[in-house]
């Protein structure tokens, strides 16, 4: 039952990743064709960077399921992109579950095969934002991930909650609901009320002068 | 006999793509090593894609030989790329013969291991783009994928006319035939007939209005 | 005693790359997550391709003491990279040290798994080149790469010179030692000296009308 509603959270991960990368070939007017490559490439991305970097088979090599989720969401983007367009806020915040899902999912997954904390940490950021990325770079727009937005640190966040619950509590459901919470009360906040980290700002002018 | 003729279509495959590589670099005015990278990039690319994907060792590691064709290209078109260049459409047309081959191609290792079609079409289509991908983001060149040619859609349907072919008829020579010649029709009605595939348009703005 | 300088070397390379991700995350005016995502990808970027191409555990899988090093490289980044920005030339010498070593060290790793010299000079480009790709890509900066330095050709030269003198002399110290500083003379050349090697100039354009 418990593992029932990880692997419907797991599809709406890869769901929710389609729709954005539909979303974008809509954009751009592309064919069906580009429809299936986005939604496929955005939906799927982070999780086979995430297995190929864990030396583990691909997730959809072994169950294709989840390329007929992307068939799927291809296939309702081509006729109502538009309409989905128009929802705007409501995606944003599918779009955070997908996020915390996965930055979750990501971390378990390496924990489960023996890798410690930070490599969680970093397979939780990979599996939540990589084919985002690449949706970016392909789509020749600039990537999310320089937006400014607390959307890297969401996934970050969530991953180390978990992975720190887990290590301290040794109860991996607490430690699921916590990371999850996490990331998406942060990404919530970005999304809701503006929320975002301080930049990088170099000293002025004056105190770059002391360096000559 | 058989096999061997597949292994001169695949270096064959190896070489075109590493041309469109050399030519991107000759556009750039890049140096002797760019061509090599370029060539090499655009190569092996999507095989590499498709093999690190399938989880088993990348094909040039296993036979360097196809290292070599990307080393012999890069130097004739060191030297040759403006004559290349001039060529324009037979060039076009040896890249469709590459699509082809490499769609069928990827389908069949992705069979040969036992996965099912929905994961062959996929490693199909990437072998036979992934190369041009990256070749067209390191360049920061708009992708090819993005020009609503009927490219990406030659590959999906060689990948997938090889595929269902085979499971129907259990015949792997007819299906490669099948699938490249599938291939070759669309790329090729789409060089020289201008084919394309209907893009998205969203409804009018009355429309749209509706949604307010 | 011997296999530890290789292994703070490596450790140097790994930080010395992040660094240069650093910069890029203090230009784009970043959060310090960006910044910890900045220096991870550029510091590790160019060895998880060589291990996942070559088939073995990704080394930070294996050792996370390379994320600690991303991790401490990012801190210090992100309150002095102005002061880092302000070395310029002291830094483009440290980064000429992490393409040296990485050329070299991408290639024995091949070797030592019975890999040839073809795919052992392929694996040591990679390493001392992709992690910096991949930075510029997703910063949306015009690729290191095809700025005609000599750059590609001392990680080419590094690898080549290392290969080649192993397998004549099977002293791999001997190899070693001559391998990274023939890359670090081609590449402090193209710093001290700005040399570059020639680009690829078409023929004149009345050469090229003959071929109408």
């Amino acid at each position: 039952m418990q593992s029932e509603i990880w692997q419907y959270l797991d599809f709406l991960g890869v769901a929710v990743f389609a729709v954005t990368g539909g979303l974008v070939a809509a954009r751009l007017r592309q064919d069906f064709i580009a429809f299936l490559f986005f939604c496929s490439l955005t939906g799927i991305g982070g999780g086979t960077l995430r297995d190929t970097l864990l030396d583990v088979p691909v997730f959809w090599v072994v169950d294709e399921s989840y390329l007929y989720v992307c068939l799927i969401v291809s296939v309702i983007m081509w006729f109502y992109a538009h309409k989905v367009e128009a929802w705007g806020r409501p995606l944003r915040w599918l779009d955070a579950v997908g996020v915390a899902s996965y930055s979750v999912m990501g971390a378990a997954k390496a924990i489960s095969l023996g890798d410690n904390a930070a490599v969680a940490v970093l397979m939780g950021v990979a599996s939540a934002t990589f084919g985002g990325i690449l949706r970016d770079i392909i789509a020749g727009q600039p990537s999310a991930l320089l937006q400014r937005e607390i959307y890297l640190a969401a996934a970050f966040a969530g991953a180390i909650t978990y992975s720190v619950t887990l290590m301290a509590s040794g109860q991996s459901n607490l430690a699921a609901a916590l990371g999850f919470a996490m990331a998406m009360v942060l990404r919530g906040g970005a999304i809701a009320k503006d929320w975002h980290l301080p930049s990088y700002t170099p000293p002025k002018k004056k105190d770059m002068d002391e360096l000559d």
